[in-house]
């Protein structure tokens, strides 16, 4: 099954657009988890149960696990275990923003589809599409480029003119064409640039998948990412949510505490659909 | 001691701009290497032992480490122990292209810095600036920022034109004045582009240091890179070699050979200084 088919699969069988991020920060994890043998992989875990039937997706973010070096590896890997096990039908996104030359990116892909297995990856676009042919081209995967990206200082080379027109876009155009022959592709679009999402969704036509970041903590606003964003049958959204809902408490009660949260923005993202 | 005063020293003491770089792949390792319980440190570790005295830096490329999971990322470590414990003048660049928004790039800087340890990083220059304060505030350490990079397909978006420019020179721009404030940027400019070099030369000024991969194996030509490139005192390049150093030979006899290489290149490089 492709990351594309599972991921609309989950879409319309949990009736969500919803993506959790799993960034877990050992200082904001409760003491009861710290304290066991492997607390990052128990706190994900127990998130991952408390929200599987609310989400389209989860999406792992590799910094935090490299921040604890060879055992935060041994757990993100054992997180994507337990999803793909437990929760065979929720596809996992890798968040790490991979991208270097073809021959490098090779190891890379064999890193994130091979040895962790998750289904997609987020991509950095500026060393073009030919060096990313080493993910492009494992068709059952999902290649998510970074487009427009969520934070501040996104324009200073996103927004920069290209003939007319925002760098944004040319890599929103190269990517739905040139480099999608195998309909694989998504890209990222930051939930705080809800204008620039507009123009891109203009670029791709309806049938692209985006990842949206930065709603919540980051401060984007959901009615306006789904003015501007929403895609064909009222999908092509995939909207990320992360500190909101996984640190919603910081005490023995946070996963459901997480719970509730991903229902109410779950709730907000379908009120707009 | 800060990264660039470390470089400049070794470019000194080793009279070289020669940087081995650090891509260990399975397949390619001796055999008799191969059998052993930590094979990616012991390879490397002979290396490094065989050509410390002939670098101005060594860089792992962290997807080689990544691709073997946990245990890839513990013999990372390890040799990044064993070169600051044994060569603590020979500075560590770990090649892993990172970059994020800023709160996930304050965990990738940890995991950089604070877990591995290393002097420097390559980084993505997509989201600006701003997102990288948590890598260019650390004044002792160095950010590469990749400018133009040595794919062949490097030009898709780092050519395009901006206000008659193209995007890379504004990216050396960018980087070589508004965020580097702390003297401890550098920028990544592939061998096999030596005209786009001597440009991006031209805009930096004298004074700052470049990583320059794709020599060798990539097809890059060192008398026009140094032609193009070299900085004040004739110094300003980091010339890294990977594959037609470590596996200059896949016999017992590997590191005697990757001697030989170095020494052969490190010779090519400063016959044009």
């Amino acid at each position: 099954v492709s990351f594309i088919a599972k991921l609309v699969n989950a879409v319309e069988t949990n009736n969500t657009l919803l993506c959790v991020g799993l960034d877990p920060d050992l200082s904001r994890i409760p003491e009861q988890i710290r304290a066991k043998s492997a607390p990052v992989f128990e706190f994900n875990k127990a998130i991952v149960d408390a929200t599987h039937d609310l989400v389209c997706a989860f999406k792992p973010n590799s910094a935090f696990y490299e921040r604890l070096g060879a055992d935060g590896e041994a757990q993100l890997k054992q997180t994507i275990k337990y999803i793909k096990e437990t929760y065979p039908d929720i596809p996992v996104i890798l968040d790490s923003k991979r991208g270097d030359v073809e021959s490098t990116n090779l190891a890379y892909a064999d890193a994130v589809f091979g040895y962790l297995g998750v289904d997609a990856v987020t991509l950095q676009p500026y060393l073009g599409g030919e060096a990313l042919e080493p993910f492009l081209s494992v068709g059952d995967k999902g290649s998510i480029i970074l487009c427009k990206t969520s934070n501040p200082g996104a324009s200073e080379f996103q927004d920069l003119a290209i003939d007319g027109e925002p760098m944004y876009l040319r890599v929103a155009r190269n990517f739905s064409t040139t480099w999608n022959t195998n309909n694989n592709v998504l890209l990222v679009v930051g939930a705080t640039y809800p204008a620039e999402l507009a123009a891109v969704r203009q670029i791709t036509g309806p049938d692209m998948y985006f990842l949206v970041p930065g709603v919540g903590a980051q401060g984007g606003d959901i009615a306006e990412v789904m003015k501007a964003g929403l895609g064909k049958d009222k999908r092509g959204l995939i909207v990320n949510s992360s500190r909101n809902i996984i640190y919603a408490s910081d005490s023995n009660n946070f996963a459901e505490a997480a719970r509730q949260a991903a229902i109410k923005t779950r709730d907000e993202i379908n009120k707009y659909r």
